[in-house]
């Protein structure tokens, strides 16, 4: 047996989400059936480092899986590549340790929003970033995204009902800036996990911050109070991107 | 009657094209339907700058249409962008002299077309950039497109059997650039008029250029030997932008 780690990116658009669920499309079960036609029909079964919601897109996905024996590295990205449909690409495939796992071993990840301030939209970019054809103040947005830096809890940016009991994460960048060719704005987190919805709750939040109808100090109450119900809207799926996943050593 | 001049944009994917056409889906049929329902249910006609293919987008098409009385502009562009489909975008409206014609007014048009170079390729820009995953050499493409400029019988970079009598036009500026932040290449092609897929034939001749299976010199030669058969094969539509069109006074 041996273990090959994957980078992968793709087009959450037409995608119910990374993970496997009956009867709609997910990139688990794509990447899967490809990976059992490359392995004389036995199924693989992969693992990913988090899921990603329905219309979420990714850059740099990693998932890991066993194949029964050694292939040539390059050979299987470029198979699995040629196989996957359109909207999935396999960027990288390396060998691994039979430890390694995409889930647990430790790694942190780095997200990025992409909002459409213009006004009409994009019409090329209606899925790849989130259409906000209303005034935004940057330098408000810049100023109350720092609040989210450092250890918190982040109870009150998650969806109400999350599983996961201990919500306290890292962030140790957020940033939030416009991109001079496009006009889009760019937000940018990185951290050690991310909570369900987390990213789209914050960026919901400053969005209204960023529109005046929330004060700068919003971020702060919302992460002290830890009440759902102060913090902004979820923003869209369409304008998130699962951008980097790097693992320590 | 009052004339307006109306600039769109279009993501082509999921058209057949500008030009109405029975039984398929066409960015003139949908902006003539709600163009139809804003005036009371009195079609309304539109007048294109030009054809745009199937998969072929739209930055700065230019479209014409009378209605019977006087509107607002920027009320009307309000209207229409809200009530048109979201793949296709009302930038500008403006009232215009009866005169004016957005096909015979004399104009320059740009074009503009984008090369995915990465392997594997963007997902998420699958539908807007042409994938070419092979070697291109820049420079080589760079010196060769500067034959293009200038006024030419452009003949052999036109899809045979055009009804289009006189094929001399002007190309007035043709570059290709690398973009620092996508890596994509970018040609723009600026000019007072473009035959039926000519920018996708010079951009197929120029990759073959750039991938060292034809000589720079072989702009000349099709220029010169006025022979589709010694020019490149026609680049897809879906790396193809109608950029702008800018009207002479």
């Amino acid at each position: 047996m041996t273990r090959y780690k994957a980078t992968i990116s793709y087009d959450g658009t037409l995608f119910a989400g990374f993970q496997r669920q009956t009867k709609v499309r997910s990139v688990q079960e794509e990447i899967e059936k490809t990976l059992e036609r490359l392995n004389s029909g036995v199924p693989v079964k992969i693992h990913g480092a988090g899921r990603t919601d329905s219309g979420v897109h990714a850059y740099g996905q990693v998932i890991h899986f066993d194949l029964p024996q050694a292939r040539d590295a390059e050979r299987l990205r470029f198979g699995l590549d040629s196989q996957l449909p359109e909207d999935i690409d396999v960027v990288a495939v390396e060998q691994v340790g039979d430890d390694f796992h995409a889930r647990y071993n430790k790694h942190s990840k780095t997200y990025e929003f992409l909002v459409d301030n213009g006004r009409p939209k994009n019409p090329m970019m209606r899925n790849y970033a989130t259409s906000y054809p209303y005034p935004l103040d940057l330098s408000l947005m810049q100023e109350a995204i720092k609040d989210l830096e450092g250890t918190h809890d982040f109870t009150g940016f998650t969806a109400s009902g999350t599983a996961v009991e201990n919500k306290v994460r890292t962030i140790t960048r957020a940033t939030v800036n416009q991109d001079s060719k496009t006009g889009f704005l760019v937000f940018t987190f990185s951290g050690n996990g991310f909570l369900y919805k987390q990213v789209r709750n914050m960026v919901g939040t400053l969005l209204k911050i960023g529109n005046g109808r929330m004060p700068v100090s919003q971020i702060k109450t919302v992460l002290e109070s830890q009440n759902r119900n102060l913090a902004g809207p979820t923003a869209a799926g369409n304008g998130l991107y699962l951008k980097e996943i790097i693992y320590e050593d």
